[in-house]
């Protein structure tokens, strides 16, 4: 059973967009992971075909309904599939590594894309929709977001990534930003690798590349520092 | 003088994408932003072009060249182009509503897309980028996380809404989420619409949405409420 994505959206167009090319562009094509776009729209009933009605109580913008958007979900996703249903929204839960890994290791996901003035809260309640955000901005829909949270599901995914070791070394699979990196040319721009690189003693470049992880992420992210205190301790 | 994007990637054909679509297509369309996507490749030497090579001190993965992205980044923005150089780093600073702000308020963005097993440090010191990360998650690559940020940043550009108070009232931009929404049906599988909603009492519905929020933020998101707090006394 491969992963299966189904995206609700009122620009099914804009998927799979830039999953089609590079690593998630070859794993759809060998069958890695399969992907249903789905025109909101197609749902809406009535002669205006409406998907969105003012906002209950007034203000800016326009909410998306209830009933269209169950319609939809009911119709991808009944209550026996085993998929999760996500809400793209900037209200919900922070999208990390953890979760991402865990969704990789599922079935799938349903994933509805809302224009970010809202969807009705019945809907979200009705159908147990989990919020994901993916960070603390503002997009002008779910879209973007949800192209975001599949390409990084989509590398975990077995099959897709040709070095295996290469998911695990990275930011956050430690609790650590990712130390830096240099390559060729040996010298540029008057610059060296750092001689540590070049001594071939794999236990002082280890022990290097710790404690510049270590560093860089006390100074950037003491967030992340200290969820990882507390998480050893 | 309308925002000017730059993104450099070895994969340019990923853009636009999704912003070639929906409010951020129409406003290219208008002339109130403009997009170059660069191919790093373009800019290798050598009879095998490379744009990568293994890490120095050993490692899974490639790190992209220090050299061949300086010539692309002098090329396309020499140190007298006043637009901020990005990098898309899950190592960079976390992308908030703030920097979006300050992003669509200038010239506009050249941004650098890395595939994340590493861009070598000296080019990031030599060119001074800023590195963005948009959440604690890794990615195949940055291109995905450049179209989210093109697109939080184009919303905001005069002329690209149109309902200029939206961009106010939405998530993060009073320090708290979103209240919950309701529009028609009235009833939807059994559930009203909230009293208060339909008082027509503007101030009772202000306190409520305002409750809500503040509610929805203390459960949901701890940090923002206490950065709130702090920033308020």
């Amino acid at each position: 059973m491969s992963f299966r994505a189904t995206v609700l959206s009122l620009y099914p167009e804009m998927f799979p967009g830039a999953l089609d090319l590079s690593l998630a562009g070859k794993a759809r094509a060998a069958g890695l992971w399969s992907l249903d776009a789905v025109q909101i729209r197609d749902y809406a009933t009535g002669k205006h075909r409406n998907v969105d009605d003012t906002p209950a109580g007034g203000g800016a913008g326009m909410v998306m309904r209830a009933d269209v958007l169950a319609r939809a979900l009911d119709d991808v996703a009944g209550p026996e599939d085993p998929r999760p249903k996500l809400l793209m929204s900037p209200r919900g839960r922070p999208l990390d590594q953890a979760r991402v890994r865990a969704l990789a290791a599922g079935p799938g996901a349903v994933i509805l894309c809302g224009r970010f003035e809202g969807i009705d809260q019945r809907l979200i309640d009705a159908r147990a929709l989990e919020e994901v955000s993916i960070g603390d901005y503002i997009l002008s829909g779910g879209e973007p977001a949800a192209l975001v949270l599949l390409d990084a599901v989509i590398r975990l995914l077995p099959g897709v990534m040709g070095n295996e070791q290469s998911g695990e070394e990275e930011s956050f699979e430690g609790g650590l930003l990712e130390h830096p990196q240099y390559t060729r040319p040996q010298t540029f721009e008057g610059e060296p690798i750092p001689d540590v690189l070049l001594s071939g003693n794999h236990a002082k470049i280890a022990a290097w590349r710790r404690g510049e992880a270590e560093k860089l992420t006390r100074e950037r992210r003491p967030d992340l520092w200290a969820g990882r205190d507390a998480s050893e301790t």
